[in-house]
Parts: C-alpha cells; sequence; structure tokens
C-alpha cells in the first residue's frame, strides 16, 4: 500500500489585489515587496498589509500575498467572518462570482468590494508528476486524514494539479486549530 | 444497519464557578441566576458573566453555566486561547491538574487560577439507555461522522455515559467553524 502523505500549510486570514486596488491603496504606480517565499512557487508574502473593515469588526493587518492578481479576493475564516460581521461563501480560489464584499484601507486611500471575500475550500497543490504518481485529478474530491488527540478526516479536500504548482495541502486556522495541526504537519490522502 | 444520529451542540467559550470564586467575584453570600436550561439535566447558562484576561488579550463577558462547581474551569477554543495568550491543554472536563491559569474579574473583585483553563475534547454525552442501545461504553473513543461541503470524520470523541446524561455531542465553535455545523445539525458515529 502506498502512503501518500501531504505536508499541510495553515493559512491564516490573507487578501490577493488587483493591480488596480494596490494603486488606490499604496498609490499610483506602487509595486508590491517581497518580504518572504511561499510554497508554491512564485508566491510570496508581501512586506504590506492593508486594513479589512466589516461592519461589526476589523483587522488592522491583514497581509497581502503576491504577485498581483486579476481580481481581489480576502481569504478568512468563518471565526474571523463572524469577527468582522460578514457572510462569505466557502468557494475555491478565483471562483469569487456573488461572494462577500467588504471595505479595504491602505496608507493611500480606500477600497470598497463588492464581492472577493470567501472561506477557502480546503485544498491539495499537487504538481502533475506527483498526481500522475498517485492516480489524481485535477478538481477529484480527497479524503484526508490528520492523526493525534484532535484526530480528523477532512472530505471534500480539492485536488489542484498543475506543472506550476508544489506538493502542499491548504487548510485555514479553524481546520488546524479544530485538528490540533500546525504547520509542517503532514495529512495522509486515505483515497 | 443503525444510524446512530447525534445533536450537537456548539460550545463557545464559557467558564464553570467554584462557589468561593463566585462569591470572590460577585460578593459574600451571591449565588448565580438562571438565564436558560442548557440540553444537560439541571445544567444552565447564568445571567452573570465574568472578564477573563490573559497575558495577550481579553474577553469582557465570558458566561457563566451553572450550577457551581467543586473547582473553577475556563473552556476556550484554541483561537480563544491564542488571543488570550495562554496555552491550555486539551482535557476531559474534570481533568485541569497543570492546566493553564488565567486571571478572572467580576463586578466585586478579582481571581487569579493557577490551573483550570483548558480546551475541551469532543464529547458525547449519552443516558444510560442510549449507551445500552448502541452498546457504547463510558470512556470508548468514538468516530462521528459530520456532511457537507466541509465534511469532517471527528476521531476520539469521548463517550459520557450517565443517568443524568441527555444525548448531545459537544464541540467547539473552531471544530464548528472547520466543519461548517451550526447548533441543532447532526454528526453519525461510524464506530
Amino acid at each position: 500500500m502506498i502512503h501518500k502523505q501531504v505536508p499541510i500549510g495553515v493559512s491564516a486570514r490573507h487578501i490577493h489585489l488587483s493591480e488596480e486596488h494596490v494603486e488606490a491603496l499604496f498609490g499610483a504606480g506602487y509595486t508590491l515587496t517581497e518580504m518572504k517565499p511561499l510554497s508554491q512557487p512564485g508566491q510570496y508574502a508581501a512586506n504590506e498589509t492593508v486594513a479589512v473593515i466589516g461592519p461589526k469588526g476589523e483587522f488592522a493587518k491583514v497581509r497581502i500575498l503576491g504577485p498581483v492578481r486579476k481580481r481581489t479576493q480576502l481569504e478568512v475564516s468563518r471565526t474571523d467572518a463572524f469577527a468582522l460581521g460578514v457572510k462569505p461563501p466557502l468557494r475555491e480560489s478565483g471562483n469569487i462570482a456573488g461572494s462577500a464584499g467588504i471595505k479595504l484601507q491602505g496608507p493611500a486611500g480606500e477600497v470598497t468590494i463588492e464581492e472577493g471575500v470567501i472561506v477557502a475550500a480546503r485544498h491539495i497543490h499537487f504538481h502533475t508528476s506527483d498526481a500522475e504518481r498517485w492516480n489524481i485529478e485535477d478538481k477529484q474530491r480527497l479524503r484526508v486524514r490528520v492523526g493525534g488527540d484532535r484526530g480528523v478526516v477532512f472530505e471534500n479536500v480539492v485536488a489542484r494539479v498543475s506543472d506550476e504548482f508544489a506538493l502542499d495541502m491548504h487548510i485555514d486556522t479553524d481546520e488546524a486549530n479544530a485538528a490540533g495541526i500546525a504547520n509542517g504537519d503532514t495529512g495522509e490522502i486515505i483515497d
């Protein structure tokens, strides 16, 4: 039997910005600067943060992940959503149509987005070679077990396969806390 | 096949107080007053709240659950623990030896407890008749599945059996958010 072990990365709340919104929040011609690289090639945590202001609460410093994307997307946990007072849907990254809106504030201005706030569906990035080796297809729903005192099997873990990805499972802070998981722990794909 | 369906109750952060600590926080001779009954017979949410003050953060109003117990016990989620700046262990209710401490503040005074702060292990209360019908023993570890977009199987769910219990599974807010569960949803015991 093959053990399909996957490293787990815990995603805290974060935001991806469009180029237009970077300029609106940080000033004309502004470009994000890299603080540290992320597990996915070419992706990075920026030095810059924005304030996120909901009807009930706010977070003063939400980390921006670069590079810029076509559309701005704020990813929060369900716990964060209650604190902000917004009701984001559970979505795969990039699927933001009809999702929640919110106000963003940067040093040079404010932007109110009508949609773009989501709770990210748990997922695994597979390099094409990992997926082939394990017979896993893009968009497949997987079950992943994490052991321990708070052992959990996560269902509906979305497989995302690309030559540009590195093997990594992404869950949010609620999921990590519920399962007693820290960054660098591993899960096992059980089907 | 028998379907062992269990209603799920989501426990927000809350505190059980000793009689001594009720008096220290609310005044000599003070007794808690009932706001509403809980699912377990004789247990209730009190009208009274206390402030809980950690090294990093605080919660101004933490609900007290009555009646008084032998020892004070604060139950928080892992998310709450990070916000407070404390490191409570995962424990079954009542097992507080060597757990985390914290400062409590009421209208009549303050108390600093040296231990009593825990993250509660997920568990199911069974009336003895439920447990007999389903062949479940006190202290048994169970697996419980909850379906949906964020479907999860919770492992290590502790069975607690008593004539004084009503059938109810208790999870905390991190676990509920991670699995997309609201109060009144049901889980299925799968072994």
